[in-house]
């Protein structure tokens, strides 16, 4: 197999406008002038550690084996916050210790995969000669990422590390017929995203209790199901294959391509038109 | 000479602030980690595909022969619309059946090359295992591009397209002394970019039935030549060379970077100064 | 030592909606496939030249030497300005000459390294074509940085320049007691960047006359030096070392990643709190 280029991927909170992350591919480069830089995203909201982690469990499985993600959305850089190096099967995350590996961490417990192994950096070789206390992008994160796609292993980074900080992410909940989720992310044509997947839903709908029942079953059984979707003002009592199936500026409800329920509209903005944000529940009731 | 990683663009209306570009990165470096990714822009207004048009064609020229364009503005994904590849002399297109390839298609048959071999996207094993109704982006379009980049043909991944999807570009109408354009687009600086081609101003201007009279020609016989430019309320009487000829904050009439009549404002914003948007009529009068 | 790629680095004010900087991309690699392109950032606010040279100043540093940054912010384009390929012991940079350059000179010269070599672009072999008034970044910047990146050297591009534009940094005045700085840019945190260096600021609050006193020295120091930092109505009587030193949402003055002064908010936007700008003062008042 011909050799190619190490990826290193970047979501942060810097916005495109500034110096800041240029600089960063400036030091990747300087040590490794063959890591191919790829931009996931630096437009989360500044010190969002929950939507960075929702966008890193988003992305990490579409790249390649061994690609190394950096995360860089760090309200407590300076403090005694930890920055760390995980490393899974599948990638590598560069990142501070604060949460942005929440959904990750719980996507990869839920598919019993093996316990990743995590380091905290410490070997002060692998960083820049100065590290200021407001910059760890440029002065940790980015070196780091760069040694490692040098093949450097993580036990010369640091040493390990057992606690990584996980926030609580959203449940849903179910009781009798009432299965209740919220949204988790909107994205920028205005979807509202919950986090009620595929499988918890037709799970949910169809009353099985075997794992990996599909949508396509559901649509199969329309007929025969009842439900209805209630989120906001709004109630819907059908379940979506595609968003052209609904007329223009309707709102509908998909699963979308992360593999969520997802509220829309049809070549309009669910958020403008219905008024709902992150946190507001979504409730699906069953009629039986 | 030196081999080389083949180049696949990306114009999108997905923005940058969510997760979906990444996903597709991803997905065309899994698999050809060769691959050298070009961002057009992915600031195409939602569901725009006038737009979308336009902007491929102004860009694909520039680029090295055989880059693979991967266009994705795509309002009907998840409806019976084709998704398509193209290839001309110059490059391959990939994207949905939908008019986005209108302006570019124009071009080619005006420059009376040869026509471009299209299929229909059909072979499974080219595609993500698992298609999703509402990212095909990710799921038909990146690994497409990504297997095209490897060398595969186009007649591995579908069967012949005769009827590409067009809408009507916007012409021009002269009658008499009279030259009826409109604003086809308008840049982040505020220019008001027409349809007006340097070669149709010159030729009526100059009532020269030969093909190729350069605006050049046309300031060396400004005295002679008297016209006037309408759009909104403003009137001007003479085509400029820079915008700097005239004063900070005044409008003028120049050709521009695309090769077509543009209105602008020196060191200013010509679509804020003057209220015009796309399909804004701009006349010009001749003085015989 | 493993051949890589060279790179090629851009700073614009064309946003990244247009097609502009994808045409300049696609230009490059025409030229050059083997570039490895890095945007720096292309929202520079419209021909903002001091914006322009805060950012390349900023960024350059990082990058590994020999790398080609090209910087287009450039309202004269189609005047008599010069456009020009200036060369110094670590980088190349491709502009026009007025006065992006104005930071880094500075810098250059503060570090009392060799004066930077300068040609103005003339031959036509190294540009495209046919070179527009309206769109130097395609006809002229880019072919020029792609030749310079294939390893054409500077005589070969034009002959010598030796007046290079450039505007007057703002300075910092020290008066008994009182220094007077300024505010030189505002980072998309809303961070408030300061030309009062680190080094400046402890000479001056230690009254110290060796070189390269550490704030590190300053914050040990602190029970002795009293002093006071003016922003509009805000007064601070210490220096941060680390953002989360000071209350959420509290304003709080810190040297910054740039190794400048910095009026910040832990967790908020210092130019929304406290409505500072570009060009405001910043006095730091010693208490002997």
């Amino acid at each position: 197999m011909e050799k190619f280029s190490p990826i290193i991927t970047l979501i942060t909170d810097f916005g495109t406008s500034d110096v800041y992350v240029g600089v960063m591919k400036g030091v990747i480069l300087n040590i490794n002038p063959n890591a191919q830089i790829v931009d996931i995203t630096h437009a989360i909201p500044p010190q969002n550690i929950h939507e960075a982690a929702f966008t890193i469990q988003a992305a990490y499985r579409y790249f390649p084996k061994g690609t190394i993600h950096v995360i860089v959305v760090d309200p407590g850089v300076g403090s005694k916050r930890q920055t760390i190096v995980c490393q899974t099967d599948r990638a590598f995350f560069v990142c501070p210790n604060n949460g942005v590996l929440s959904y990750l961490l719980q996507d990869i417990e839920a598919e019993e995969t093996c316990i990743p192994d995590a380091v905290n950096i410490e070997n002060p070789i692998y960083l820049l000669p100065q590290v200021s206390n407001t910059f760890h992008g440029r002065d940790i994160f980015a070196p780091v990422a760069a040694h490692l796609s040098l093949g450097i292993p993580l036990a010369q980074i640091g040493t390990p590390v057992h606690n990584l900080v996980r926030f609580p992410v959203p449940a849903i909940h179910i009781s009798e017929g009432t299965l209740t989720g919220q949204i988790i992310n909107v994205d920028s044509f205005g979807n509202l995203i919950t986090n009620i997947s595929e499988n918890a839903l037709t799970t949910f709908l169809l009353s099985s209790t075997s794992k990996g029942v599909a949508v396509a079953e559901l649509h199969q059984r329309a007929e025969s199901v009842k439900f209805e979707i209630v989120a906001g003002n709004m109630s819907l009592k059908k379940l979506n294959s595609s968003y052209v199936e609904s007329e223009v500026g309707e709102p509908l409800a998909i699963i979308g391509s992360f593999g969520l329920l997802e509220i829309a509209v049809n070549m309009g903005n669910a958020e403008a038109r219905l008024g709902l944000k992150n946190g507001d529940p979504v409730i699906v009731q069953r009629f039986d």
